[in-house]
């Protein structure tokens, strides 16, 4: 495949026509689909509905606890320990919430914000607040700072984490970066997984604010596409070891296991953020709801119930993600136009365009039909300074749609790229 | 009955000797209740346990939704109509939450407190805000007050509702009030009844403050021990009509009508506060459970299903608010040492000792095993100024421990009382 920066205005035109062609035909058959948001599809969905059995009969925990009732601030005991196992901390550290990580998130900010952090100099909210930022990221991370008034320092991501030598040097000398957020394994969108390296550092790293924290949203922890999921060192056991036990927070959630919108939520901290958490939530809540934490605690039993689960769902999703790297790779592979990430797990790919492209590629496929990832989305404040990033989110639609709309990505990258190379 | 104020020394003092022997015979007996949370009993849980049987089945929401998946942040169309219709509001202008209507209320003042409600000067969290906290009261309202630094004005609770000369003269004149907390049907502690006259005249009055906002937990609405619910006044109605559309903001949660620990919640407000919340709520999560509304949908169905569901309950409520009137008006009626409320709905039973009194009552019915809600909870910042107000919550235990907590209640009521009469 020869290189399309070396070609010659002519033999570029000539490809546009062909491309412009295509994409017309693309734009006649009204297509019509949503890749902007990592949904699990309804097959996905299908493999926890025997959840849902244990409904009817089951409404006391095994340890005696009536989950109907009020009560239990910190989740239901039986939920607090296969959570530890899942995120690899004692159960007594392990608050279990409600059906989103996000919101946990969210309120843990609100509260460093309101009341300050443990060992801090005081609330958030009442001094100039940064958070580090490994980007291309997770959008909704990034909103909670905008939202909340703390600013935001991109940090490149590499293919086993972020920029280490950047943060190191960021975080050494701000005494205002008091946070940074993570998705550790299969990152959001790119799909990397830190390595122990990095772990080790992100651990041990001097920071000049007292209450830095790493807000570790470990989302795709078991969703590995193919075999046991790779091995990502435990955050909080490594800051503990450093000498900074309080620096981690652990998130994860069941979204992608068992019911996205339904599913339970758990963060795993050191005792003083347990316990200031648990301080905290006392007024905003009597407890989270137990059934649904029942419930899944009795289908997801343990560690070998959950990954036999997460079999299931790769072989749903492993042939979609196989599709994406399939047609990106015929149409635009030895073009030199684009860079894309071939994940081993969780739910997004990440392409890169010429820089410049990437906004003006978006555009023209939602115009024929299929919406992705708005722009800039996965870089702080929405810019993505070198225009050339685009989320795919291929877990919801069929194959068959991915395959179209992965083709029409790619003619729009083409044609785009073309456009700026003849516009050089 | 002797009014026991105009009692001789002697009199009182032979009193206390036979009220000290049955106050030894109940520590004997090694009771242990807890008295203390309005918490359902199992044989009300057990009513809603039929809408379990839905879960297994249906995840679908009539009009098409899978509740499995992401999405909806204002809650499932369904339910938001079912809520509309329970509190009287425009589908649209209600949000479904999550298990809790205490974390919607904190929610909504943290917003408040971080980003200004809409109309308002600002943030609350940036200016001197109070809330007028009519008492005896929720202590949880008034935690939240604590928590958020936002300061309280107490102001007297009536058969009618709050003292309404004083909360219109407060509001009036003074801009750092900016809320205030009304539990208006089966007021918890004293089950009080807002008046039509009450509601219009909340509606109506004029505030120093331009975002003042009343704060309506409406947790009692459909919650009689007999025939149907006392008729309560729409104050978001009632707020539009008076020319303040942004005043009312109502909750309400199905805790005490399905599962304590696992209903579901919602919030009624005028357009421009439910957009407002929606736009905030859309940073912290993605969207609500909304396999617990379709539940919830199902088996609630409608108004009429509703009432009959809480004829049941009151099957079961009535007897037991029944003994706590029996059994304190045996003990202490025409005594002159304490008067109590007689609800006709709600979760309590609110008791005025003689000033000075309620604290060592309290600490002697826990020396003989029977828990009741802390002295002062029913205050703000947890100070009853005479030291006179108990709240009794005879929801949970059974009939006869009922019973048994009452008798002890009334000895210790008037082992106190004759001690403070002795002093005098």
């Amino acid at each position: 495949m020869t290189d399309w920066r070396t070609l010659a205005a002519p033999a570029l035109r000539a490809e546009r026509e062909r491309l412009q062609a295509r994409y017309d035909a693309f734009c006649a058959r009204g297509l019509k689909l949503d890749m902007t948001r990592g949904k699990p599809s309804p097959e996905q969905l299908r493999l926890s509905l025997p959840m849902l059995e244990h409904a009817e009969r089951h409404y006391t925990s095994p340890s005696g606890i009536d989950c109907r009732n009020y009560g239990g601030l910190e989740g239901l005991p039986e939920a607090r320990r296969l959570f530890g196992e899942y995120l690899g901390a004692p159960a007594e550290q392990v608050i279990v919430g409600g059906a989103s990580s996000l919101a946990m998130m969210y309120d843990v900010c609100v509260r460093a914000v309101l009341f300050g952090a443990p060992g801090g100099p005081g609330p958030w909210g009442r001094r100039e607040c940064k958070f580090i930022c490994p980007s291309p990221g997770y959008d909704r991370h990034f909103a909670i700072c905008k939202q909340l008034g703390i600013g935001m320092i991109p940090v490149a991501m590499r293919d086993d984490g972020p920029d280490m030598e950047a943060v190191e040097r960021l975080v050494a000398t701000d005494p205002t970066i008091v946070g940074m957020w993570c998705v550790p394994k299969f990152s959001n969108p790119t799909g990397a997984v830190y390595s122990d390296e990095v772990v080790g550092r992100l651990a041990a790293m001097p920071t000049a604010a007292e209450d830095f924290r790493i807000f570790w949203d470990n989302s795709y922890a078991v969703h590995a596409f193919q075999g046991e999921p790779a091995p990502l060192r435990n955050l909080l056991t490594a800051c503990a070891e450093a000498g900074h036990p309080d620096r981690a927070l652990m998130f994860a959630s069941t979204a992608k296991i068992t019911f996205a919108g339904a599913g339970v939520a758990a963060m795993a901290a050191s005792p003083a953020n347990t316990a200031w958490n648990l301080r905290h939530m006392g007024f905003q809540t009597i407890g989270p709801d137990k059934l649904n934490q029942l419930r899944h605690v009795l289908f997801l039993r343990d560690m070998p119930t959950i990954l036999a689960l997460m079999r299931e769902h790769a072989r749903i999703l492993a042939p979609k993600f196989a599709a994406v790297q399939r047609m990106l790779g015929a149409e635009l592979g030895g073009k030199g136009i684009a860079t894309w990430t071939n994940p081993q797990g969780g739910y997004f790919v990440s392409l890169d365009t010429m820089e410049g492209c990437a906004a003006e590629v978006i555009r023209r496929a939602a115009q024929a039909g299929v919406c992705l990832t708005p722009a800039g989305s996965t870089f702080p404040y929405k810019r993505d300074p070198r225009d050339t990033n685009i989320r795919i989110a291929p877990s919801f639609p069929s194959l068959e749609d991915i395959e179209a709309a992965m083709e029409l990505l790619a003619i729009c990258v083409q044609l785009v790229s073309i456009d700026h190379l003849l516009a050089q």
